[in-house]
């Protein structure tokens, strides 16, 4: 079974607390209790793609997005939160 | 009896129960009391099929939508949501 | 007397409660007390026809529409919205 | 004295009683101490005439507005209302 | 001293009450201890000028605004309020 | 040091209170313990000035803005506010 | 590990509290207990710079912001806030 997001928004799985952890990426304290707002891109809508140029994000790139956006849903028991492009603040690179 | 959405609107038909268990689709824990937000397209407005190019769903496609989004309608005795086009976060391939 | 909505509005007729049974449109339950949501067209303002292509919506077309949107006048003891073509959600072909 | 709308608005004079009365409009029960929403244009704006086509509304018109638009004004012992020309609802033709 | 509007503002002097008698402005009961919403135009900013075509307000002019636009300053002693040419609804003439 | 505000923004310097009575201003009764609501340009971002035709405010203007807009921002023991062009109501000459 | 904004997007580090005091930049006293709203730029977004002209913002640049704006992260233990260019208020040239 396959997710495909609409138009510009990106598909993001949550991040294991074991990855996040060796990702070194930390949630400041206020965040403490609440979803993390960081994952893996796992599907991105056909305009996330500019006619020219290259696309600001692709499948498997690690980013970061603000917990109030995005809607969350859960296929085949695992956690996904789709959010428009916009959302994605930033791109971690290791 | 036909339902015609207007413009850049879709007819979305809720999924059985039965029907959401086997597509393997969970909703998260808060929602659980909530109305499903996953369906089947059934009809497609004018305005949701681009002068060049695909149209991003068709009749027959398993979507996703935010709860919030769209507005309920019961015809003969069918409950259906009608809802924009942009409010359609992803189509669920099986 | 006659109403002449301006621009892209519509003037609709809430229709009566028999032929809402024999239109077999029933209204969701959180909605039993509001006002029907639906209704037959009797005045179309001369924004809602696009200089190219055909009107989407035309007299006599019974449609479905938000049960906020419009306003609600009475004219000569009868009761009409007016509303935005753009609030019309769907039009119900019998 | 005369008043002279800018832009895109128009003047309205609310109707006498007796004259919503012979006109027929009534108003729904919710909105029975509340203003009349109905009344007479005196006066439009030089925005409210298009470049090429005839003007939708035209002083003498008798015209519907939302409860809450425009702005209310006494000139010479007179009520008027003052509201964009896109919160003219609909003009009623006798 | 001088006041000088920028973009599309224009000054205001509100009117003295003698004044506002005479020019036979009343505003309606529910404005009794408001602030009135008439003046005096005193200066207007470059961009209520359009390039081709005569401007809509002038100094001198009597105008009526809506009494929750604009900011109230005051300078040399004297009362203005500085309002949006788009917040000025009529102008009045005697 | 110095501060350069970016796009259309401009750094305005509070009066001190020897000035803001010598120039004139006095602010209303309403808002008499606000943060005074004038002041003189100190800098203005590179978006100020038009790509042709004269800015409409420079270095060393004495200004009027609403006390609601702008961030302010303490440089070197100096109190400052960093507002949007569009935030300057007007310039007052003297 | 680098963080790379996407869009018009800045990374900001805080500044740590001697530096701060060493440029000299005192927030006021109303923001005592709050975040500091300056920091210095350590990575840009691609939709910071102008297809033609130079940037308004490079990295190294000390820089002030609306404590309201921009979502704050944490990556390696050191605190970062992502904020739109727009929100970024002035440049502080020492």
């Amino acid at each position: 079974m396959n997710i495909k997001p609409l138009n510009d928004r990106v598909a993001v799985k949550y991040l294991e607390e074991e990855e996040k952890t060796r990702s070194g990426i930390v949630l400041p304290d206020t965040a403490k209790e609440e979803k993390p707002q960081q994952g893996e891109i796992v599907a991105v809508g056909k305009g996330c793609t500019p006619e020219d140029g290259d696309p600001e994000v692709k499948v498997g790139d690690l980013v970061v997005f603000d917990k109030y956006s995005g809607t969350k849903v859960t296929i085949d028991g695992e956690d996904y939160i789709i959010l428009n492009l916009e959302d994605v603040l930033a791109v971690i690179e290791k």
